[in-house]
């Protein structure tokens, strides 16, 4: 009798855990999603992923689990120690990996941070199949990245490594909340980018954006800049063009620093339009050095929101 | 009877050649120096390095000759293929490691770019010998990097990586003779500090820097700087210190990407002073994430002007 191999993926998020049967090709077999209590405690959290790990055991249908694999937000170290996710409360350093161990008894855990899962998943089954070497980015809410060498996750001495959110592209730039100031992330993250187009649109009030939030400048996203570009808003589309090349700029310092061509973009502003995209390149081909020019691609990324589950699950396959 | 390893390393520069027999604790025995004649072909370059290649042999009296390591500018791939040298004549692409190997029949030959060969040297031999994981930034005429990873030289997937001269600081900044803009090497690289800093005493007259360079401010360069700062000349100390912050945010990028705490700085304009090492590592606190800060440490290399000729050594080593 021939059983397939799977592991179970698990995507811990801020608010959702979702977890799911991945097979060994990249197929979501099955998924589940619970509340991830992140707000609670810790001991909380690991509850509802052994509930969505137990959950996600009971549908692998007879198929052979390999092992448990996690993306988790914060750094994780070489140990599966999970240190300060964001908006995770009471959580400064917890032992995923040796508490989710104890709770499978004898199934291989793998504990990755989650960009880092993302970039891993489109290495294994998106859009960087072909690359052994790339900048993995995620570009939403904050600005995260993940290195590819190799076919293999760049995680740096310490686990920290692809932090390329806060690359200052100006010294003297606008304060960020990480206490540095011209991060890339405080002109493009999602909250940044929205601020900063309510307060251009202060003398475009003609735009398509405003329309699109009833007037309210304060309920400006990135979807609805996106919308407007789309629905043919100049501004909108010059906001956004400006966006990717502030973006390319961090990219392109990486690529010098690391000697890499490719940069795979994901998260949901990148989905804004091929026109984003042409911008990053742009801007990259223009910060990087001679040698590396004629070769850069700016590529979007395959796997979407179920990134973090496949690159979960791709730690362990 | 007890003969003693050693290895010839050679520092290939745009005018001079420095060969030398070298210990396996990286003591110098013996050294040379011929003209690289980098002006006219790279086969009078490979006549000449061959030269100071048997004239070291010939004084390693005795000792076992392990190999030959050379250190080299330009881009330097997997095969040892040196790429476009700034400064050599009629240079693009040439096998220098098999055109060496030929000559020297036997003997194994590593090559290596020079930046690269100064970060092992200081791995091996200085100031990073205690540190697994480094940035080496060599601050002269150009800024330069290599990067130290687990004892290793981090080459990157072609052999480019630590390329941190052109990252840019200020994506509005100064035009860079690489074509990009803001790179910090347009800030602070020899020239342009010169440069900037002859504008700048257009409205500081009283400057010893001046004084210094007779009143001619197209004779000044960063040692004239320094020695007035030396002196007491405050704007000079100011430009300097200025210089070190504008370097910080750069290394900071890496450190950030890389997840490195050790920056350790060679080059000459990195030996005026301590309060220069003080106001790089002042800035590279400012630019990193959080949990890098409290380990940040900015540390003068110790080799000076044998790290290409003991690091090229110690690629044989």
């Amino acid at each position: 009798m021939n059983t397939q191999n799977v592991v179970i993926g698990v995507d811990l998020g801020g608010t959702t855990i979702k977890a799911g049967v991945v097979s060994e090709s990249g197929t979501i077999l099955y998924q589940n999603k619970f509340p991830s209590k992140a707000d609670v405690s810790p001991s909380e959290v690991i509850k509802q992923i052994h509930a969505s790990v137990q959950d996600a055991l009971t549908h692998a249908n007879g198929s052979t689990v390999r092992g448990i694999g996690i993306g988790a937000p914060g750094m994780v170290d070489d140990n599966g120690v999970v240190k300060a996710p964001p908006n995770f409360a009471h959580w400064d350093e917890v032992p995923l990996k040796y508490e989710i161990a104890k709770l499978v008894g004898g199934l291989p855990v793998g504990v990755e941070n989650d960009a880092n899962a993302a970039a891993i998943a489109e290495s294994k089954f998106g859009a960087g199949v072909q690359f052994p070497n790339f900048l993995f980015v995620i570009w939403g809410t904050g600005v995260g990245g993940g290195i590819i060498l190799n076919h293999k996750i760049f995680r740096g001495p310490t686990g920290g490594a692809g932090e390329i959110g806060h690359i200052s592209i100006d010294y003297n730039g606008p304060q960020c909340n990480c206490g540095s100031v011209g991060c890339v992330e405080a002109y493009v993250g999602q909250r940044y980018l929205s601020q900063r187009t309510a307060e251009r649109l202060k003398s475009h009030p003609e735009s398509k954006i405003l329309t699109l939030v009833g007037g309210d400048s304060s309920k400006i996203e990135p979807f609805y800049i996106a919308q407007a570009a789309h629905d043919g808003d100049a501004i909108a589309k010059e906001i956004l063009v400006e966006a990717g090349s502030l973006l390319g700029v961090a990219l392109a310092a990486v690529m010098n620093v690391m000697d890499l061509r490719i940069s795979i973009i994901g998260g949901g502003i990148s989905a804004s339009g091929d026109f984003v995209m042409q911008a990053v390149k742009k801007s990259v081909q223009k910060y990087v050095l001679k040698p590396l020019k004629k070769d850069v691609e700016v590529i979007p990324a395959k796997l979407g929101n179920n990134a973090g589950m496949l690159g979960a699950a791709g730690l362990v396959l």
